[in-house]
């Protein structure tokens, strides 16, 4: 088995709860927030100041590093933990989100989809074959079996194909995976935003054992609300002693919601996107930098916050860095905003080992003098 | 005095020296070079990393920071050291290149220059007394006089005409300035690529006697014989107890060049601009790390740098983050060529303190297997 998975605590008010995941590459304390490496490279971010922020695992693109470099490069690399000399934990998402929505032209088969690259407009064809080889390229320790991803809305006729399909789809990942003594294969739980498709997949998928699930398909555009009704339908069928993955779900109150109702891993390019954007995440709420309020607070970025960007510059530094378009500007609030959200997983754990969960959440969400991140 | 220069060896063979800068923000070792951070951040480059590559000074750009974001805001932060976070020494020009080079519609008068600004088209005007208030304002520990910076070629009745109303500029340069005790102005000597106006220049600040003095308005895109000439013929004509300054020169083989003709300080965005561009200064010459032939290269950028970047990444992992334009790239590549400039510094110094300045540089320009650096 490539990973292993502990319970440390389950919370006594919620579905939370405190685990320990060990993969090849160590330990990874979850709940967790994985900061998305799209292209082997958390953007604007260098290792040494992801470790510094206590990150333990961050995602890879699939669907980019096939594209640019190449996983054959990669692989020749010694894998995508050495190319991008990550030694922490990594997962690869499938390709299946981005084939379905960055390429163009694509044309869904019973074999996999057809699309063009988003580079240079050329012909690719992925199928769940191709994409596990092209995962045991990269190497990651945790890998995602390849899914269709439908967007919101959806009707129900072909959600539930979509999700038949994944289905078929997951059992010929799980086939085709070569290498899982050093690369556990997460199943994907898709369904949209039907109760009924969510369990049936939830139920379909752990028949295959996966040492792992993913739930995929949400943060589309649902409201939240619908958004958590489908955890709370979908979670209490996966075996606890399995880890839970709510894909590409990021804004500091997901995190929250998302914990208490039993997830243990989530991921989003969110954080470091608004960053170069001038957006942080801060304590206080959301704090758009380059508002002309900024100009002369000489306090920090977030004063509840320990990174290098908060111990070291004002608000009106990172204010004057963003108006001047400096490349400082947006390595310094993606670095604030991954530690804030990596901070609010280490607080969640801590409340959830203290049984006081949901007094941590309503004190977070009680301290944001600004609108929620309805990013 | 602001400033205490202190010569520690002169070396034997050449006009090189090994100096010791004290400034009220700590010792400077030279010959040096100095980053330049035009917007109060050395651009892709923390703080944190000047230091570790072993940045003892750092340049701000006067035009720049008194466009965006003022120099009465930097001056209600605490002057430009904590604005930025920078607790090294730094130095401002004046503006005078910018004012000359940047901007557009300039019209030169006895009493200063009016110019727009190249953000937003916005009229401004400096003369000396202007632009020495403003660098009071920013706080740096080395700050420049007022100067007409004329670019090459240029007619000799022009060039003496500039020039003249340098050495006028900068009697009201050192009139105007508020803060000697903590901030020490350097002259600049002009007189294009004419030797007679070169000592000329020489001559009328140093009779001034300022604590340093700048060669500015060369690297202008004169062949670089020529620039080297300029230095022959003016450098002898400085004091050896003043810090001699060669303005915007930073290639490897003219801090070389220079310092054995006896510059002690350089600055230039050479470094950090290509870098963004994707070309690294190396041990063994220029590498445009873009091309097919680094695709593979899991080597280092420099077997012989100790930088982060050369420490802990592939040529072929920066070939594809230059590929892909991420932003790591420009964080790397410009750690890197600083870094390589700072060595070659280092290794001049030590060179110069055993007399054998010239095998050194010999031996640098020797391992270049590719074209010196013509950028």
């Amino acid at each position: 088995m490539a990973i292993k998975f502990e319970i440390l605590h389950e919370c006594k008010q919620t579905r939370a709860r405190v685990g320990r995941l060990t993969t090849p590459h160590g330990v990874v304390n979850t709940p967790v927030f994985m900061p998305v490496g799209t292209q082997a490279t958390v953007k604007a971010v260098p290792p040494r100041d992801l470790k510094e922020i206590g990150a333990e695992i961050i995602l890879g693109n699939t669907y980019h590093l096939y594209l640019r470099p190449g996983h054959d490069l990669v692989e020749e690399a010694g894998g995508l933990h050495q190319f991008m000399n990550w030694d922490g934990s990594i997962l690869t998402d499938s390709g299946g989100f981005q084939v379905f929505s960055l390429s163009s032209l694509n044309r869904i088969s019973e074999e996999g989809v057809l699309f063009h690259s988003h580079i240079d407009g050329s012909r690719h064809f992925f199928s769940p074959e191709r994409a596990i080889a092209i995962e045991n390229a990269l190497g990651a320790d945790i890998i995602m079996a390849f899914d269709e991803c439908t967007p919101y809305p959806c009707e129900h006729s072909y959600a539930k194909e979509a999700m038949e399909r994944t289905h078929r789809w997951a059992m010929r990942s799980k086939q085709a995976h070569k290498r899982p003594d050093t690369q556990a294969l997460f199943g994907i739980i898709q369904g949209s935003t039907y109760a009924d498709l969510r369990q049936e997949s939830a139920k379909f998928l752990v028949d295959l054992d996966f040492p792992g699930y993913g739930i995929g398909g949400l943060s589309t555009g649902e409201p939240k609300p619908l958004m958590y009704e489908m955890l709370e339908v979908t979670v209490p069928l996966i075996p606890k002693d399995k880890p839970r993955y709510l894909m590409g779900v990021g804004s500091p109150d997901c995190l929250m919601e998302g914990t208490i109702r039993g997830v243990d891993m989530f991921d989003c390019v969110l954080p470091t996107r608004v960053a170069r954007n001038g957006t942080a995440f801060t304590s206080q709420g959301r704090v758009v930098i380059r508002n002309a309020t900024y100009a002369r607070d000489f306090s920090p970025l977030d004063p509840n916050c320990d990174c290098y960007a908060c111990r070291n510059f004002t608000r009106a530094y990172l204010r004057h860095l963003i108006k001047a378009q400096e490349i400082l500007a947006y390595q310094l609030l993606s670095i604030h905003n991954l530690r804030y959200l990596i901070s609010i997983m280490q607080g969640l754990r801590q409340a959830i080992l203290e049984d006081r969960t949901l007094e941590y959440v309503r004190s977070v969400l009680s301290s944001y003098d600004s609108e929620p991140y309805n990013l």
